[in-house]
C-alpha cells in the first residue's frame, strides 16, 4: 500500500469527493478549501515535481484544468477562476504528488494574494537571470 | 496596432526580456517580480480566459511552463517553483491575455501565500458543490 495520500485516493484506498476521472486523472474536492469549490485534479500515476512528470502528463492535467474551471464558472456561477500547481515545499507545496489546484472566484469573495510585485535593482540584473535560464535550452 | 499590452509584446512593438520563444509562445521576464526570475509564459495569438483558449494551446502553455521551471531549478539554483494561471479579475489577473506566471522559489525567498484554508458545513455543502460541477460535463 503507497504511504503517498493522493496515490491512496486515486486507488480508491481513500474516500473522496469525486467531480471528474478518466484513464490519467482524478478530481476531486480540496477539503480545506480557499473558496468553496475548490477542486484538485491529480495524476493516477505519482509524479513530482512537474519537472519529473512527463510533458503529456503535464499537458492532460492542465486541459482537464480547464474542463474545471469551466464548470465552475458555469456551474458554480463563478466569476474568475485560479489555476495553480505548487513544486516543492519552498513553493508551500504540501502533497509531493503533482496536481492542480483550481479555485472558484468570486467578485465578493474577500480572498486577495499576497502579490507582493518586487523590483530589479536594474535592467542588468533581470537580463542576467533571463540569460542562466536561456543557458539551460 | 492592437491596445492588448501582451499581444503587442508578442509583435514585438514593446521590449520585453525574452527567456524562450516558439511557433505559439513567448517567454519573458515579470518586470514586477514576486521573486527574482519570475516569468511569464504567453500565447503569442490572444486568448483570455482559460475556458475560451484551445486545448492545445493550454497543454502547449503549461509544457513550455514546465521548461522554464526546470530552468529556474537548474539555472537559478531555485528549491521550488509555483505555476499560476489567474482567469478574470475576480482571481486577481491584470492583463486580460492568457498567461502562465513560473516564479522560482528558495526555501528563505521570505514570501508566504495566503493559504487560508476554509473547512465546509458539512459533507453534504461539498457534496452538492461537486454535483453541480459534474452536471456540465
Amino acid at each position: 500500500m503507497s504511504e503517498c495520500i493522493f496515490c491512496r485516493i486515486a486507488a480508491k484506498e481513500i474516500p473522496a469527493t469525486i467531480v471528474y476521472e478518466d484513464d490519467e486523472t482524478l478530481v476531486f474536492m480540496d477539503i480545506g478549501p480557499i473558496i468553496k469549490g475548490h477542486a484538485l485534479v491529480i495524476s493516477k500515476k505519482h509524479y513530482d515535481p512537474v519537472t519529473d512528470t512527463p510533458d503529456e502528463i503535464v499537458a492532460k492535467l492542465h486541459v482537464v484544468a480547464k474542463k474545471i474551471a469551466k464548470a465552475q464558472m458555469n456551474g458554480l456561477g463563478a466569476d474568475g477562476v485560479n489555476i495553480m500547481q505548487n513544486n516543492g515545499k519552498a513553493s508551500g507545496q504540501e502533497v509531493p504528488h503533482i496536481h492542480v489546484h483550481v479555485i472558484p472566484r468570486y467578485n465578493d469573495d474577500g480572498h486577495h494574494w499576497n502579490w507582493n510585485a518586487g523590483t530589479y535593482d536594474d535592467f542588468e540584473e533581470m537580463k542576467i537571470l533571463a540569460e542562466k535560464m536561456r543557458k539551460q535550452f
